[in-house]
């Protein structure tokens, strides 16, 4: 089975999720840019949300890119890490709407957590269906980011009910973490040719 | 007439289906995460119809893999299917109004089931244009599950006025029916080559 | 210029809107499949939505099918016509919300009758663009259905404010115009072979 | 890195911006097209919202079209302008609330200015990546349109706590800057070949 209509879909849903998040924002009630002040937690949960989708698609992306094959098991992880990803709207409602409770916080954690274990299941999957000596298997075999990812919302999603600015600076953590670029995958494919 | 444009633009249709269905969930009142214990019923509905239309791309998805040609009659049957499954967001969100009522429980049977009804006859449009001996053909032939899934929801939906946790049983029936790979495909294919 | 991207593009945003006019569809205040009785209009108006988005997608389909070249005309006469095409969705919310008013009965006339001046100017760019000897030329020279059209809109539009039903009656008729196939494209594009 | 999947990503979510702006709408109260005119203010700023989106999607399609290369600071360029066009319909929605109030007036003119700058961006990583010899980079390399953009932008944003008609003067005039077709990429392509 080849990749492309999975990386066509995958961009298709992330695409629409990355757009439709901002029917969720309310506006502020009365017409001045002050007006503003009172939504920023929002607005900055709406980027935090933004970069983390858009970190999703990049490093699928590059995922894809090296891999040769998919099967059954690819699609279904993949379809477990849209599921959490179409959550993320959702949340970013209920942040809103309760003013940033600790519930809602930590609902943020556990979508953004879930969504972690359904990339590191489509990793896992991919490797399993091209073998461990593929580009992509040797390229992300040390995926230490993905479960520091993970253990890091294991962490804050409790915090969320101690304090939710613990939890938020730890999800804030893991977006910072991903945004220094990955340059496993590019390394190992360029060692290869 | 080629299948590419036909498969891109079910592809779009079904994203933005499984995407958009998170717009009509209602978050809960209070900022608890014991508040998402109230809409447990209708997450559960949400997870089920992802999945359902999960399953209507990922089975799309191998029948036009296996097709070589397509004509007008192709392309109504699958505007068919995709006009019913335009309908799950609208249906979700009844549920959710309704709290689960009769109707509303039994119009989600209608929907589904018109859907599988949808997916029989871009199967048959499909045969009949490609021909009894083509793979697609001869990889279909004996389409059990598709019309099992008709039966099921023809008895479910008259069922969801007697109770309707009968109805909702056999709507998740039919996903664990679809569930089990289908190998018939991939194994028509592979005794061609 | 090749004809891949604005295929593409146009595809998308059909997609989209052929998707979204469910999220103006209001569900009925009761459990009941009866409640759906008062929404049959409305549920009727999706359906001829449905179908008319459908036949502009199958329609540009079949044309940018038989194009070879595109211009800066070409794109602009698109886009005006997926602009009133992205009108729909509100018309179809604005029936519902005024019961089927005279008003909202004739805007509805007016999106469709744009969006059928707007496929006559993509239709005469692509004809610009590509010269009066090229295939999709002599396939499209005598668009009776689409001027038909047009004339039906100009007639329905005024007739709204005497009677809502013949408004409706007549944009049904130029459905069941467009949904007789259209072989002249198929016939052109054969006879060149 | 290949431009392909930047280039169906961008369409994917420009397309779904551009097509979920009418969600943003309201429809008038009554049934009759004379209420309209109380929504014109805002049927005209989503008009030139339209045209707006679609110039960005008309410009970054001949751009790619003439890069050869990407890397890592072209996507989050790219990401950058898609998450300010995301913001287009959450600030048409806040002009119809308000009135067309002097703060929503300037917020449209900050989202807008803003993706002016990550078009710009964009652009610089482009030319950054293929470098000063590619015929992408002699293409645009006097991008006075882009640069009078923002600052116009620049200019009307104040201005708008002034006179919101002066603002939105203003932001005419950029689209009717950008209307006249740029012909400097197609002719710097020509000259190459």
């Amino acid at each position: 089975m080849k990749t492309g209509r999975l990386e066509a879909f995958t961009d298709g849903v992330v695409a629409i999720i990355i757009t439709i998040m901002v029917l969720e924002l309310k506006v502020p009630h009365g017409g001045d840019l002050s007006g503003l002040a009172g939504g920023a937690p929002v607005l900055l949960a709406y980027l935090l949300s933004f970069i983390n989708v858009g970190l999703y698609w990049n490093n699928h992306h590059h995922m894809l890119h090296a891999t040769d094959r998919i099967d059954g098991r690819v699609l279904w992880a993949n379809l477990f890490l849209l599921f959490w990803l179409s959550l993320v709207p959702f949340v970013i409602r209920w942040l809103d709407d309760s003013g940033f409770a600790a519930g809602a916080t930590a609902a943020y954690g556990i979508v953004l957590g879930m969504a972690s274990i359904g990339y590191e299941l489509t990793e896992r999957a991919i490797i399993a269906c091209n073998g461990p000596q593929s580009p992509v298997a040797r390229a992300i075999k040390h995926d230490w980011k993905g479960w520091g990812s993970i253990a890091i919302y294991c962490v804050a999603v409790p915090l969320a009910y101690v304090s939710r600015w613990i939890a938020i600076a730890l999800y804030i953590c893991v977006v910072a973490l991903w945004l220094i670029p990955d340059r496993r995958i590019a390394r190992e494919l360029d060692r290869d040719v």
